[in-house]
């Protein structure tokens, strides 16, 4: 009997050529479709469903509204040494996203650091893409975004700050250590799944509507007050993000963004550091190869606890679904086969 | 009858004659005595006590060790457009850190956006000082430093991560929104007063030694596992600071500090972006002010609960020790005076 947690396997290579489809039925170009459908792809390949496959829907509803421009491209509004502030012009986020990327390395490689700042973008799906995407090309990567208000302040009980997701990524051993953290503790998307799947969070998320801190999920969400990353700090880190997305981007804040009908026009800002400059850039991976060493001999706390560094646990995912399939909620996938 | 939490009021004027006299008595020059008794004298103004008047004679204890090298100045190591390596020399991590934010702001002067990567330097005391140096100069500010190994990662029971304090600051109001956070969730100082007082901590802080979470600061003092913020993204954001720090600089890493005896050698981070460069500076004030103004509308849990952004506090804090002398512990003032 079918119920909400089927699941299908879907491969990397099915799952791409279906969103290209869509995307191209619904007015994208090919090359525009291709690169959505891969950062969509990989983003599931990576086990971060909530922005990959499960998103896709959405995605395609907001273009079909208007809200994501699908030709779009960023224009430039100022420039000044390292720093450039771009216009989004509303084009898809991922494709803005991976441009302002690849334009930080750019300045980075002329400026030793290079710094974008983009307005009226859309939202990235998930920032450790470009983390590895800067990284994988041999850059330190520091980037935000803004989000719409859906998390209080410390010490309030109504929405007035983003999660603002922060992303610091460096390259290691061929591949990546990517930190992608957004400013609440638990997305409301794993808060929803750990409802359905009738199961506390592993550790406490949120408080209840009586002020309590718990880890009971289905409370939280009724609350509509998940925990900031390290209580008061997370939620101060999450207000200077805002402030400096929109500052430096010239675009709105998140006050603003909460305004309208749906989270559209975001502001997000793009750190490159060309660290092939340094004259010591050849010991580098030495360095940072010590330091993990080091970390790895952590004495964990049972015998079941893996100590892993930001990105790593993506590599096994990434190799599991390269080979295995992505398992994918079969109503989702329904969903988006009758797109 | 005299205990541990008898206090002297002080005036910041006495404070820093003190810290002034005990420095050129060890051998500082003047000039360099003045400078670093202002800034252990303006943190406890603060209320920063750990950071200020409570930590100054460990600070005389390093220098007349060797560990601080009392004339040393940053030297230059590299240079490649809007990013610098500096050596610190091991001088006065205050000195070191006030030399390191102007040049920072130098280099974003000239390319909007700076980088001073500085190795080989001292504690900088309290981060945030440098956060309101920057920003009250019209400047965007982000630093970081590393320090030695205090906290676990994330689901081990040693300590392989430094707490690696983060500073974020910007011009607002003719003063700072200034945001400087440790990624442990609260510090060693602080579990050690509620301690003395009897106190629980505000929230969970740490694990007990049979890895329970607790508010009990005297367990987590006894299993050394004080909690990151947000748990596993604290964890991992230390870590990322920490390779950034020591990658950037081409100094030490947590790893490597603490082979030594002491706290020594730290590597630091100064980012300085230049926001008067950009087209819309004029506005930014306001685009500020609207989104504190709506932060401020935070509706409060309770009566007593202040919604303030981050450095906002300090300010009121600044406010009454100015007027009514700084409060230092009896014992610790006492041996102030006998340096």
């Amino acid at each position: 009997m079918s119920n909400q947690f089927n699941t299908v396997m879907v491969s990397a290579a099915d799952m791409q050529l279906c969103f290209e489809n869509v995307l191209i039925k619904i007015g994208f170009s090919k090359e525009r479709a291709e690169q959505i459908a891969t950062v969509f792809t990989n983003n599931s390949l990576d086990g971060v469903y909530t922005h990959g496959v499960n998103r896709f829907p959405r995605f395609i509803e907001y273009t079909q509204k208007g809200y994501v421009q699908k030709e779009s491209v960023p224009s430039l509004k100022s420039k000044f040494g390292g720093i450039e502030q771009w216009d989004g012009n509303l084009g898809p986020g991922i494709s803005n996203a991976i441009f302002a990327t690849d334009q930080s390395m750019k300045l980075a490689a002329e400026n030793g650091i290079g710094c974008v700042a983009l307005s009226d973008t859309n939202h990235w799906m998930r920032g450790g893409a470009y983390g590895w995407q800067a990284a994988k090309a041999g850059y330190v990567f520091i980037g935000w975004t803004n989000t719409i208000a859906n998390m209080p302040a410390w010490g309030a009980t109504d929405t007035r700050l983003g999660n603002n997701p922060l992303v610091i990524a460096i390259p290691y051993n061929n591949d990546a250590i990517v930190l992608d953290m957004a400013m609440s503790q638990y997305s409301f998307g794993a808060m929803e799944l750990s409802v359905m799947k009738k199961e506390k969070l592993s550790m406490y998320g949120g408080f209840d509507s009586d002020g309590n801190i718990t880890d009971d999920p289905a409370a939280i969400l009724a609350s509509k007050r998940p925990l900031p990353v390290g209580y008061w700090k997370g939620a101060g880190l999450s207000l200077l993000l805002d402030i400096l997305a929109a500052v430096l981007s010239g675009g709105l804040s998140t006050h603003e963004i909460s305004k309208r009908e749906v989270e559209y026009g975001l502001s997000q800002v793009f750190v490159a550091i060309d660290i092939k400059k340094l004259p010591q850039h050849s010991v580098i991976p030495k360095l940072i190869d010590n330091v993990i060493t080091d970390y790895r001999k952590s004495v964990p706390q049972d015998a079941i606890t893996l100590i892993t560094y930001p990105g790593e646990r993506v590599l096994h995912t990434r190799k599991r679904t390269q080979e295995k399939g992505i398992p994918v909620m079969e109503q989702v996938w329904n969903e988006i086969l009758k797109l």
